[in-house]
């Protein structure tokens, strides 16, 4: 075994031990035009694929007009929110955006309002989460193709 | 020394060196049902005990009904802050929520509207903030134990 | 070629390899009171300074009336937005914030309602980025110089 063997294998324990990263995108395409997806099992299932013990996740839209956040799975709060998004930044025909040709103004302010991600830490391979914390996908302008993607960074 | 010795050596200082993570966990127990805390000092505490350089600090709340935010420390501003909360996300009687038996609907709404987490940057072993930079705790719904996670992460 | 130099090489390698952080700050000194900026070409430069592949990046206001989100570049919705914001956190002579001699209390709210921070994945040395979003500052309080972090963390 010459020193030049022993180098190598110490650069391959370099990628494999200290840091690692996994990514994985997620495509929803809801049935309406606003909805709101448990995506927990999502997220603990790239966990479960990284095989990160200590790290944390960053779970992001990467659209404009959806949102991620962190609250309860709860079909009553749920309903609750959107009458409150529909009320904060409610549906308007004359948004100055829509001179484009969209008519999704207010699904950018709903996004903007409840923002596009989270970050969740990850302690001893599993969400640190408290007992009523669940991951949620919010959809504002849906019936087509929106992706999300999970990155998960630790060790 | 063999070659394997310096192997294991080498292993070690993986270990040590590149990244590290610490977890602190806080717990909040609040006279009031709505109260603002200022957690600067804690999170402080937390990078030192970690003794990490560079880095982020994950500031979260583990409870559903509460935030965290960075702004200022001005009594009339947190007055504001909280008139203004309750104006945009008011305590009511009739969300779907309460349902449910709880009564909290607008602290979930208010912990939506605040987000429930930060991320704290780390330099030379400090928060890397603005002059007027403090973090909160923001208790929507308080008068019981409620927990924080504060995970440092870097080297 | 003693044992010793090799365990110098290969502690060499721990620096570089596996986690790599980059820091950068830019000053915002904006014409008008509210305004906003496109600064994605500054976070995509910051990257390639880095010369991180994997990673995030956490962009982050260093200011408490100053905020940072990621969303469309298209100007009549970012007058939608700037229209939203003053409805949902107007001005007003009357907050306590002002009886410190400030006039900015809704700039405050103005940034707790948009967030002061976003993190952006990085993969294969690029921002990870749906087709439409952009990162933008935006000053609520301006006309004076405001400073951003840009820290990139990764490998």
């Amino acid at each position: 075994m010459s020193i030049r063997a022993v180098v190598c294998f110490m650069t391959q324990q370099l990628y494999d031990r200290p840091m690692r990263f996994y990514t994985e995108y997620l495509t929803f395409k809801t049935a309406k035009h606003r909805e709101y997806i448990n995506m927990t099992a999502q997220v603990e299932s790239a966990l479960r694929k990284s095989g990160i013990q200590e790290g944390m996740i960053l779970v992001s839209a990467m659209h404009i007009t959806a949102g991620v956040w962190v609250n309860d799975a709860e079909d009553g709060l749920i309903a609750d929110i959107d009458e409150w998004l529909e009320k904060l930044a409610p549906f308007r025909q004359d948004y100055r955006h829509h001179r484009t040709g969209e008519t999704n103004g207010d699904s950018h302010l709903k996004s903007l309002l409840v923002h596009h991600e989270v970050v969740v830490p990850v302690t001893k391979g599993k969400l640190d989460f408290g007992p009523w914390q669940q991951v949620y996908y919010a959809e504002f302008d849906g019936q087509r193709s929106k992706r999300v993607i999970i990155k998960v960074m630790g060790e």
